[in-house]
């Protein structure tokens, strides 16, 4: 590959100067590593910085990494290895000639790659074929900090990571806690590192090796070693951390959802929880602690069952990155199922912690932390408004039961949180720790993640500060049989699917096409119809209808009304998301007729 | 004309087949009243019965009022012209040729023609010049049933409308309170039926005429002469009842609209009440009724002020319209105003009567009747769920006040309820009376209208019992300026609008597109921010924004996004509904960009 292909063409700048003030980075990959969402791999946890593909050629694509300009306050200017300003000074580039340390034999295009070649020695070297030098682990635990260089080992190879950090897709703060030592506990706990594309990334970071005495270290043993066993049917969008949604025929099989097939969603390793010495930890008003084992809150508290369905903010994400590429698993339709959740009311447990329904309260959050926690022990935390906490219709459950059963432990045992007609992501599981706090849980997934923004706002423009956190989720519906591709019977087709609203409001309608949208017949609502304003549940739908006799494709549409009429947006591309988050346009399936 | 011509054709026949089951009336209008909107004015009061035009020719409209099935039931078989059943035999034809008798000299088309003529004897004499017979105001008294034959009068002449009850497009009930007397009272009060159009289906009902010394008849007055003045601005849409909303552009000047500007939306005179006798009816638990008097109600409870908008069911009809004709009053835009309510809350008023907030109350409903009666006594009314009224964070108002004034009359002096969150159907002004009870209100307005339906249901299909009433309305925003067709200069462009949704649902976000929605940009939110949950009240917005250099045109677009993430759906056709109700849809105003 020549230098002229890896170099910023002026159609990549004019593209750029188009998106307003950007700083960010410039990154060559090898066009598979972007085309797999490389991004995306890198991250679990979302960001607020990403890539944009600027240009592609045949092998290489031109990736930059953007950051918004808040998150940029912290980046170390020296260590840009160029700056371009086309045309207004606004712009800032930092190229990284990472082209040519991915082995592709490109040559730096922008900035001072001279002053890389000297910095970085050692690669001379290896590309001369020269050995590289030879460090310990504790010469390699002085690189903890981007003043003293950012070094980590993988195996048995030296890294200097520095220049990689403000690219990190998984942000900073995690990557430097990885400073001085070893990647191997940190990829075993966020799996998508191991990825041949990240390997070929990190290599081009290369410094050294480790004595051969020292290449050998313990095990870190998984993380997810522990994690329990599951349900062959379930489609896997992510192994580690574990999610995982039932097959979409499954999904309307049941009105409850069996805990087996119900939708996983793990951020983290399932935490092995000692039912005997669990308590939960439950802050009162003047910051007293009280401590409540299972046994007490079980005897303490009235039980409730409420029948509810849980959705997750990306299901359907898998539409919105056919627009475009979006962060985030590869959700299909199925990640949102049901169950009658036994427990005790949060409202009840927040009463006996000395809380009332004051008006002065209403502005308040409940914060929830799980005892799932990440390698720098954050726990996955999440809050609602102390008013859906308290509130006497909201019906919140600290549930310890799911469909009859123990809750199972990927779904939160032996305590969770489930917040009725709310995004999946507030019902935290395995509940450590219960307080009222005057603002949000400080939480990443609170604060930077599940929010939504106009199709306008990209990585490079996100403010996470400017849009609320998702708490109820828009009226949402799915076609679940027949299935995309699917070569239907003349005759008469039965058409099957789920509708849903946040907020407890219910189901009124499900408009059903054959025909891409132009006509619609009502489907016929199935299951419970629960009382107003307190709908948590799905109804499940079917309409049977007969197939156009000369039909030899069908366009199948559903649309669904709640009980405030409001309707699903017909299209995806004026709702996507940099997150692919509240995917709720009309769920289209396309089907063939066979002959007769 | 021909006979040919008025002759239903096979394609006719064949659009009646594709529509599934249905029991109507062929009736051929001149093209005029059709296009005119016959049917609409003929129904302030929206009926479960309507027109649908089946065929077009230049110079008469083939319209089929069709009922549905359960409206059918009281229908009187042995009053049909004729039947036909093309094919199947589940079909009725009921053919009236009223074209023949506009004058238009078209025959008869299906169905015993002659036997009408027979009944009709006086037409007969009419058509060959004789005289019609004549008739005492006493005789025609005897002629108030369908089995009597339904007679009425009109200035000095008689007509046997009997043919015609079923066909009323406000309903047989209403009609059938003038049998055997004059119209005038009733077409002084439902205005809509002053037009040419009304006048000559009439006459094709002539039977006779009165005796010259009955013809003067004492003025019954003109019931809408006690309605108060109003501000020469307003678009006037309907006149007698009052109906009316603010140009588009005058619209969001004010985050407040001033009193005089607010949209008006009565069903009925305005009644004239005596602040000093006035008192509410309020029904306590055990049927016992409290009378209230306006002093009494600001005395015992505490004042309240909240800025709640308004919006009408049927705001933006027009835009529905432009895809298939629909009932009800043609409103642009404006048919949504906001104002600073202040009074006592309803919760205050319930539970001083006696009501708690018990669970088992939970599925009652709080009905409200106005003062505003028909001519049969019957006065406006709805009710909103219990859970409403009494709700804690539901603000509803009896109020007293307007922006701090005096409530104007057109608003509801002395007093209104004002139900924030919720169509405004459910704020019946003019408050008389209150109750609870276990079923919705059994006005018209509750159970028979104000609900929204699948666009598959048409007047044939519609049953009022399948859709919930509408109370809370879903995500609403429009661009007030520039208006459509408007030249707009080059350089930047400044777009205003509003953007509300319902059950304090705030609004998040307003993405305004100058290209169709191809493209958005995020405008920027003004006015109150109101309390999560309780955000009763609209956000101005504005963008400015370059104009396209080289646009000649610009397809102006704006969709808001609700705190539940609810969005506008993309267009209007999917969310068509038969009354109208509802319209939502991205808003969209074309203007050309004007020279340099």
């Amino acid at each position: 590959m020549s230098l002229a292909e890896a170099t910023p063409s002026p159609a990549l700048k004019g593209q750029a100067r188009g998106r307003g003030r950007v700083t960010g980075a410039v990154t060559f990959l090898p066009p598979r590593a972007a085309a797999s969402g490389l991004a995306e791999m890198l991250l679990l946890r979302p960001i607020v910085r990403g890539p944009w593909v600027l240009q592609r050629t045949p092998r290489l694509v031109a990736v930059a990494w953007g950051s918004h300009p808040q998150a940029c306050a912290a980046w170390t200017p020296s260590r840009t290895h160029g700056t371009c300003s086309p045309g207004d000074g606004s712009w800032r580039w930092k190229v990284t000639a990472m082209g040519a340390l991915l082995g592709l034999g490109a040559g730096l295009a922008y900035g001072d790659h001279r002053r890389r070649a000297a910095e970085a020695e050692p690669k001379a070297e290896a590309v001369s074929g020269a050995p590289y030098p030879v460090f310990t682990r504790q010469e390699v635990g002085q690189h903890r900090s981007l003043a003293e260089r950012v070094w980590v080992t993988y195996g048995g190879e030296v890294f200097d990571i520095t220049d990689f950090v403000e690219l990190h897709p998984g942000g900073k703060s995690k990557i430097l806690l990885a400073a001085g030592g070893a990647l191997e506990p940190f990829w075993a706990m966020y799996a998508m590192h191991s990825q041949e594309h990240v390997l070929e990334i990190l290599q081009a970071y290369k410094v050294g090796e480790l004595s051969p005495e020292e290449q050998s270290q313990p095990s870190q043993g998984d993380p997810y070693s522990g994690d329990p066993p599951r349900h062959p049917a379930l489609k896997v969008n992510s192994l580690k951390p574990f999610n995982a949604e039932p097959p979409a025929e499954l999904l309307t099989e049941n009105y409850l959802t069996p805990n087996q097939l119900f939708f996983k969603r793990n951020h983290l390793p399932v935490p092995a929880v000692d039912p005997a010495s669990y308590r939960l930890q439950l802050e009162g008003p003047g910051g007293r602690v009280l401590a409540l084992s299972l046994p007490e809150l079980k005897r303490r508290f009235p039980k409730h069952e409420v029948t509810v369905t849980l959705q997750c903010a990306g299901n359907r994400r898998s539409e919105m990155s056919r627009v475009r590429q979006v962060k985030g698993l590869e959700w299909g339709v199925a990640a949102i199922s049901t169950a009658c959740w036994g427990g005790v009311r949060l409202r009840d447990v927040l009463a006996h912690a000395g809380y009332g329904e004051e008006e002065e309260a209403e502005e308040q959050h409940v914060c929830f932390e799980g005892l799932d926690k990440d390698l720098s022990g954050v726990a996955y935390g999440a809050s609602i408004p102390y008013r859906t906490a308290m509130g006497r219709e909201a019906d919140v459950l600290l549930a310890y039961e799911m469909n009859g059963e123990e809750l199972p432990r990927d779904h939160g045992y032996p305590l969770r949180v489930v917040v009725p007609g709310v995004v999946g992501a507030r019902s935290v599981k395995w509940l450590g720790r219960v307080s009222v706090s005057r603002e949000e849980s400080p939480s990443h997934w609170q604060r930077n993640d599940y929010k939504g923004f106009s199709p306008a706002v990209d990585w490079d423009t996100v403010d996470f500060t400017t849009a609320p956190a998702i708490q109820e989720l828009p009226v949402q519906s799915a076609i679940t049989e027949p299935t995309p591709g699917a070569a239907v019977p003349p005759g008469e087709l039965t058409v099957k699917g789920y509708a849903w609203s946040g907020g407890g409001r219910g189901v009124v309608r499900v408009d059903v096409s054959l025909d891409g949208g132009r006509t619609w017949r009502v489907a016929e609502l199935m299951g419970e119809e629960q009382r107003p304003g307190r709908s948590w549940a799905w109804r499940l739908w079917q309409l049977t209808a007969p197939v156009p006799p000369d039909a030899a494709e069908l366009n199948i549409v559903c649309k669904a009304v709640d009980a405030s009429y409001n309707v699903q947006p017909d299209t995806v591309e004026p709702i996507w998301n940099l997150r692919g988050v509240l995917s709720n346009a009309w769920h289209r399936v396309r089907v063939t007729v066979a002959e007769d």
